[in-house]
Parts: structure tokens; C-alpha cells; sequence
């Protein structure tokens, strides 16, 4: 079911990642940018991830005895410093995720840039180091993403869907491993209900919201990829949601046959059995596409 | 999983409480207001709540000997007073829910005052004395509505979702108790479809829908926190889905170790524990922000 | 939990009627009246009703031994003989559903009485009698429909969502039994997903769409009311799906406590009883509003 | 519960065939002519179509000893040439998908023609062979389609949704076998959610999302007819979700009474057996409708 599996360190089934986008409330800031003051519950609601669920999930995870990875806008670091603090402490990797939840491929090169370089300076700031990884606002990479990211000494990025393990995103100037998930290994779909964040849909219990992750995970497992779940504090760190979470980190920790790592360390292991020569990584030049295909002058696809 | 608990009285494992957002059909007025007499089973839908399902509802409280809150907008009180007289002799609470359910984040600060104030002084004569507590329709407070309630001697919001306890909303002038829920504890996304309100959706069996709210008490009994339910007369109130929840009351109720409780109790205590100084509460200031992170004048943020 | 609970007929438990909207392709006429000859696939998708559900489900009923009510736009009655000529073999009850599935609420009252009168000439040619019900295509009753349907001696309405069993609805000239259903007993929500029709929504399994209806039914049944579902054969009538509900229809009739009925016939059982003085039922004076209760005019609600 | 079913090959239950829907990227190039080429995300979301499913799928297929068929638009035929020697080379059927999944009845009938012409000679060089069958992007078959798929020699269409087997279209100029499916069948409602894409809708469990297919093949096995599952191997073919689809495979064929064949297989048994006088088909005129049906110049339904 998966080709050229990566051998995985000491034998580990499948590799695993909960990534934590605390995008707290720079989701209403940059949806409403003249009106995000008035929106004092829907803020409440993202605020919840700062304030309560990062500390919960950090307890969680040191009883657990791992660490993860949380992507977190510059913005939301300078915002929610004791959040980022209590991250740190837990010695989790953050990764970059935007200044302000900001989306790549809506704005000009030069602006994508800019936000880049802001975020990675406020980043340093606070964590002391470059993030070495990189996920796009709701995934939103541009067709210069990848050049501004190599050019700045990044080393992975988080944002694709086009695998069910790592792979590598080739640019003229060098590389970045991709650590790759999907649409059925986000919360939204689960757990998101707002009108102010222009999203609707059913919102499933705890259990059955969860159950994809699961089913997904008993997959990876079987058959040896790497499983990365996109959850968001202020959704799936509510407390019965994320009781759930840990009830299943706990079992699936529990025969030591899987390797849960943070994004940075399994973005090493995919160099490391490259550069040895024990792994040779399926590769995707970047961009796919540098136009569109549509040729608007003439009329015709390209 | 919870911090700094609320201790409960007698030694109960966590508080709980059903409220009522009776919006009957202000719901079809404030969004039609120059057709909204022409939506005739739509109103029936939303007629449902006052008519069929407040004498239900309250019966079933009654052989339970619980009592618990309801949220009317002014209008519906004027508009449905048996349903109100119902609730009074059930001797359950009823708070603020606004006039006819306009969106107070959408007024100006003297127009959310006005309605404030109007809907003060219906619920005085019809229940006898000033609503000590306050649920913003759809939860949409404002970034005024914390200094407007303060100012008129509210005791508690509940419209807030930052937490899974109380906690304290501190403005200049005073202080409110926040007893807060979150929308995977409303019954909208699990019940209601509406074209006329603008709402879609699944609709989930009685069972299904009901079973999120059955998990998040589980866990809230579990860890000691506050669960409020957000349920609507018209939606929830029907008779397959009432017939789940009052099954799921019983089975709660069965232990003792819960407390079922107004809304009005619950502050009452929290500030009584507060005071003796037997609890330190969550603080938080409000409004979060007084003014956009954005300033449009410079296209930056703050 | 039902106060007030109609007498049914040989003591049964409760009424029920499965109502089958037999819109056909009138949907897609309407909604894209310039590009509907162009919806192949749309068009094919709604005629499977007339087509093939409709033979389906009068063979089931035809071995169950039981009647049921058909609501159908008069122009898919002249564009369906045979379907409407199948129904009426089994036995059934044709009642009136518009001329083309128009929303009498959008349209002046002279433009619904219009269409109301054409429909009720074309149903006298088609099965040789008036008809004695109506529902307003989508529910969209307005604020004149009752007092067209009673000048024009219709019996009932089935429109409305007021209540759990039959009530009375009141107007100037004259009476109508309203026979309720709501949402949960529609299977839009469970069963249907259309770009061309405006709709989306996920799309349950066959078993778990049906569920709500058998809960539905589970409590009327506990508790004594009339369960009616609503239900389209383009897609209820599918074959996974009406193999649920024929299982479903068999079972329910097995203990022989529950009165299967046209809607005509229970409509006239609650005059019966009426009349008689055996049953009062209750009264809602129709319509509910005249005027908006919103005046513009003077920017002040009523 | 069906009428007039359709004998099959050595006496199976029924007929069955998961068709592929390979559109790959040019989702998101129709649908965002101008940007496509910034969706890096929802880029790599689908071509983990052609690059990671295909193969997957294929594998699956050469195990389990049987052959399908993949609809292809003829851009990605072009753009995807490793998928379609995979596809080949399992010796599936590739079906005509228009050419950059344009949907015919937005079109010009000139235009819709040469697109269906510009995608035939592409399926030639690519396959050796013309199509023998097609499938509309998103179902969308216009009311000129059959007429230009029978003047091209095209043998069947799979765009429909009006019955649970196969029947035949008729045109002035020839016939058509239709092989039929529903919105029921496909896996869009319970897989997708793509922001691009314009698409949303929770996102249901493998195996939940999944079990539509199940119960409607049980109820087709049951009665007799065709199962036409029409999957896209971006959403469907992901690890989690083929791991379902490939284990009900194997126990779908483990009894060997259901004839799983490609469409183009399934079209020429029909042929045969109508030919031969076995068997009588139900025959439906094509378009169902030549101009709309309401004359907008006398503001009339016809």
C-alpha cells in the first residue's frame, strides 16, 4: 500500500506527529480586521487555546513522556507569551506559522516574504532560534513559498497533501523535506462551528470526531508512513475532546512500536537515511506549476 | 485536566445546568423584518418552543426537582406569557437574552444600552425583579456589553467560551462572573435546518445528537468543571429528542454527586467562595480589546 | 409528555402516515427556468421518483396492506400519468402540492391563489375528486394560504411544524385540521446533495439516515401523537434506502397497535372526534401575524 | 423492488464496478483559471491522485484478479502519462472525462463537441482506442451530449442517475447504454472539504464514510441490479480509506456471485442480451427536454 516505505528509527512501525496550530485569535483579527474587537465570544473561544488547552496538552504530553510540535503565528507568540513559554518548557518544537494567520498564496511575493522575515526575527526572539520548519496558514502555500523558505535555511515544510510520508520538495536553490497530512487529519471537519469565522458544519462528539484520526493512525501503522494530525487547541483541546486524544496516545504508546517524534526530528531522520544513501526519498519539483495553464491572451490551456 | 477547580457545593463532582434559549420566533422577525409574517411554518417551527415544548420541559423538571434557566429575549416574554408563567411556577430562572434577539457586537454602544435597558425593564414586571444574568443572542457580546451589564448590576454572563469553569470578567467598574459554554454544546449544529434562517446542515437522529452533550458531561464529571448545555425549546424541545434528555437527566441525577443548578446559583456560589477567599478565581479583563489590532490608517497591526 | 393526546381509532398507540413529495424534476424547472432542458443528470436523478420509486413503493405498500398520502405539483401530475395512475390503483391519497413546486410565500396572494386553483383543476381531471389536503411546497405556507385553502373546502394542512399531533387551525371563514411533521422528519437533510438544487450536506448511509425516523416514530409511539415523515421518492424511494424503510414498515405493523393511514383519513378522525365532543382539540388562530411586526415606517417593532 | 432486472453473466446476483473519477489537478485549474498555479496545497491534495493512489489502486485490482474503470479528463491523460501506462497496463478501461473537466451543459453545443473531440484524439494516442464510454464532469450532461456521444460511436454514457441498472438512452440518430449511478455512490459528501474547491461538508471516518457503498451494494446484490461506485482516487484511494475499500473488495468477491466488470464490459452484455431478444431494456428518449419548459416570452409553463 505505500512504496518505498522510510525505514524508520529502531524499527518503528510508522512515525507519528500531533501538530497543534494555535492560531488562538488571530483567525478574527485578520477575518475582520475593522471589527475583530466587537467579536468578544468568538474570541473567547480561540483564546481558550492559549490560556487553557496549551497548558492541559503540555501536562499531557510530559505524563506521556514526548514531544510535539506546535505552529504558531508570530503574532500569537508575542500575543501569548506564558502559552509559548509553557511550550518551550515542555520541550516541544514551534514552528512558523505565519505572522498573523495571514494566507501565502493571497498576497505578492514580496509581502509573503516580508511576513516570512517578520515572523522568523519575533520567532527568534522568543525561542531563541530560527524555526527550522514551516506550515501555511490553512495550508495556503504560494508558488514562491517554497524558494523563500530553502533561501532562508528552512528544513522542512508542513503544509502539502501529496503523500502518506515524507518526501522532497526540490527548488533551483536546494531543499526542503515534506512532512505531509490531509484534510481527513483536521479538526475543522470534526469540531468547528462559527459564523464569524465563516465556517459551518455539523460538530461531532468528542469520540466520533476523533475516530478518523484513529482509523488513519491503525492504517499508517500497518503499513508504515507517518501519521501527522492537525489539531487546533482552541477546538480539539477542549476538555472532553482532548480527554479522548490523550485516552489514545496512551494505547497507542503503549507497545512502543510507533515513533512519535516532533516534525523537526523526523524531517532530520528523513536527511540523515538520505544523506547515508540507506533511503532514497520519492522527489516533486517546486513549484508544480510557475503560471497558470489557463493562457487568458490566447484563450487556451497551456 | 482542569486547574484550580471550583469547589462545589457538597462535595459535588462538578455543577451543571440546561439552559433554555427560548428565541421562539424573534428569530424570523429580527432576520425578516419586512417578511417575516409571511413565513408561516417556519414560525410554527419556532412557535413549538413556547407552546409545546416550555410545558414539557418544565413538567419534567418538576418530577426531577430540579430547577434550571431559561434566556428570553424581552420580546418573547411580552409575547408568550404563559410560557413565561410556566417557567416562573416551575420556579426556574429567566435571564436577559436580548430584545428580539438582535446581535448586540452589531449596534452601536447606546443601541445595545437601549435594548439592554428595554428588555430590564419587561422582565421586571413580568418576573418581578431584575435579571441577575445575562446570555448574549448567539452569543455575539459586544466589546461595551461586559461595562453595560456591570453597570446595571448584572451578576453573571454566559456567553462566553473561554474555559470550562467559572471565571471572572473584570471591568473598570466591577466585576462579572462568567459561567461559560462552547458550541459543541448547542443544539443548533446537531438539530436545526432553515432556509429561512439561513442555517444548514445534517440533522442527526435524537440519539446522535444528544450523545456530544452526554460525552462533554462525562468528562466534565470526570475533572470537575461547569457544564452548561445550550439547548432550544423548538429544537431540542421536540418529543423524540426531549425523550432522550430526560432519560439522560435521570441517569445524571441517579448518583447525587452532580449539581444541578440555576445559573444564578452557580455565580452566587462562585462569588460566595470567592469572597470567603475559600477560592481564587480565573480572572480575565474585559473587553479583550478595546479598539482592532488593525490600524487601517497605517495598514498595520498594533 | 404529550398533553392532551388525540383518541385514536381502536385504541391504537399512535397515527403515522409515510407522505411521499412527488416533486420530480418541477425542482429543477423552477429553480433554473431559462437553463433547466440542460441538467441531464439533475433531471434523470429526480425523474427515478416518478419513474422507478414511485412503482416500488406502491407494490411495498400493496403487499403491507396499507394506504398513504402522495403530495404532487399538479403539472408533474399532468407530466407523470402513469405514476399518478399507479397511486391511485394502490389506493391512495393524492394531495395537492402546488402547481410547479412555486413557494406560495414569494408570490402576491393573487398569484398563489391562482396557482392554487389550476392545481386543484388539474388533480379534479387527474383523480376525479378535489383534493382534501395540501402542503405548501418547501413548508412555504404564507400568510393568506389558510384562507384560500378554506374557501376553496380543503380538510387539512400539512404544512406546519406546531406540534406532535393534530390541531386546529383557525380562520375567519372556517377551520383546517393541521396535520404537523418538522425537519427532523425530512429526508433532505439525511439523503440528498445537489449543486443544481442549492443544496449540500453530507449524505448519511441508508440505515443511519433512516434512524431519526425510527426514533421519531419510537416516541410517538411511547407517548401517543402522529408521526408523519416526509419523505422524496427520488430519494428516499432509492433502493438501498426504501429496503430500510419497507424493513422498517414491517416491523411497525407487526404488533398492530399503530393506525397507518392516509392523512385524509386521520384528518377526518380529529372532526370526528371533534364533533362528537369526544376530543377538543387545540386552536391556533391562523395566520399568526397579518403584517410584519417590524414597522418600518416609524423603525420600531410592534 | 426491481423491475425487469437485467440476466447476468453465469447467472451472478448482480453487477458491480468502482469507476474512478482520475480528475487529478484540473479541479483546481477550471475552477481558478487565473491562480490555479498558487494552490500549491490543493495542488498536491489531488495529484495524490494519479501519483500515489493509481498505483495503489492498481496493485489492489492485479491481487484481487479483476479489471475496472477509470474516467480520466484528457488534460490529465496528457499531463499524468505514468497513471495511464499503470492504468493500462492493469488492463482497466479508461472512459472519456472531457477535457479539463469542463462541465458540458455550461457550454455552447459547439464548444461542448470540440472539447469531446479534442479529448477522443488525445485518448487515442494514449490508449490505442477510442472510448467506448463517458462520463461528464460532475454529471454534467447537457441536453446536446447524447447526441454527440452517438454520432461519435460512443457505446455508453455513465453520467445518470434514473435507475438501479442499466437502460437505454435513445437518440434521433441511435442508442446509448446508460450504466447509471447516484449522489449516494459518490464520495465527495463523505471525503471532501476543500476551501478551492468550493466544497464543504464534515468529513466522515474511513470506514463510516465508506459504509453508503456497503448497504447500497448489499441492496443491489439483493434485487439485482448495478453498482456503480464512483470513487476519486485523491479522496478515496488515501491509505486509510483504500484499506477500507480493499478489505470489502476481497469479501465482496469471496462468494464469487457478483460479476464485477468494467463499465465498458457491463455496456456490451447489455447489448448482447438485448440483441439476442434475452432481455428487453427500458428505453428513455434523450434529451428529456429540448428547450426549457417555461416560455419566458409569455412568462408561461408549457
Amino acid at each position: 500500500m505505500i512504496n518505498n516505505p522510510v525505514p524508520w528509527p529502531n524499527g518503528a512501525k510508522c512515525a507519528a506527529c500531533v501538530t497543534f496550530d494555535m492560531d488562538a485569535d488571530s483567525l478574527v483579527h485578520i477575518s475582520h480586521p475593522k471589527e475583530s474587537h466587537r467579536k468578544a465570544a468568538t474570541t473567547s473561544m480561540l483564546q481558550y487555546g492559549p490560556e487553557i488547552a496549551i497548558p492541559r496538552i503540555v501536562e499531557t504530553y510530559r505524563r506521556l513522556g514526548i514531544k510535539q510540535t506546535f505552529y504558531i503565528p508570530a503574532w500569537c507568540v508575542e500575543r501569548y507569551p506564558d502559552a509559548v513559554e509553557t511550550i518551550l518548557k515542555g520541550g516541544h518544537e514551534i514552528g512558523h506559522h505565519g505572522y498573523i494567520h495571514e494566507h501565502p498564496n493571497e498576497l505578492p511575493p514580496e509581502e509573503e516574504a516580508h511576513w516570512l522575515d517578520v515572523g522568523i526575527d519575533i520567532m527568534k526572539r522568543a525561542t531563541g532560534k530560527a524555526p527550522r520548519g514551516w506550515r501555511a496558514p490553512l495550508y495556503n502555500m504560494s508558488d514562491v513559498s517554497c524558494d523563500l523558505l530553502v533561501e532562508r535555511g528552512f528544513v522542512y515544510d508542513a503544509s502539502l497533501m501529496g503523500d502518506d510520508q515524507p518526501y522532497m520538495l526540490d527548488t533551483a536553490k536546494g531543499s526542503l523535506v515534506e512532512l505531509p497530512t490531509h484534510w481527513g487529519l483536521d479538526d475543522w471537519p470534526q469540531f468547528v462551528q462559527s459564523e464569524d469565522l465563516g465556517y459551518f458544519g455539523n460538530i461531532m462528539s468528542p469520540a466520533m470526531g476523533f475516530e478518523p484520526y484513529i482509523q488513519e493512525f491503525n492504517a499508517i501503522k500497518k503499513y508504515g508512513g507517518l501519521w501527522v494530525a492537525v489539531v487546533h487547541p482552541f477546538a480539539t483541546g477542549r476538555l472532553a475532546r482532548w480527554d479522548v486524544v490523550a485516552t489514545f496516545l496512551e494505547q497507542a504508546l503503549a507497545p512502543g512500536d510507533v515513533w512519535f517524534a516532533p516534525m523537526e526530528e523526523i524531517a532530520a531522520h528523513v536527511q540523515k537515511v538520505t544523506a547515508s544513501g540507506e533511503y532514497s526519498p520519492r522527489r516533486v519539483a517546486m513549484p508544480a506549476y510557475k503560471a497558470p495553464i489557463f493562457d487568458s491572451a490566447v484563450g487556451k490551456y497551456r
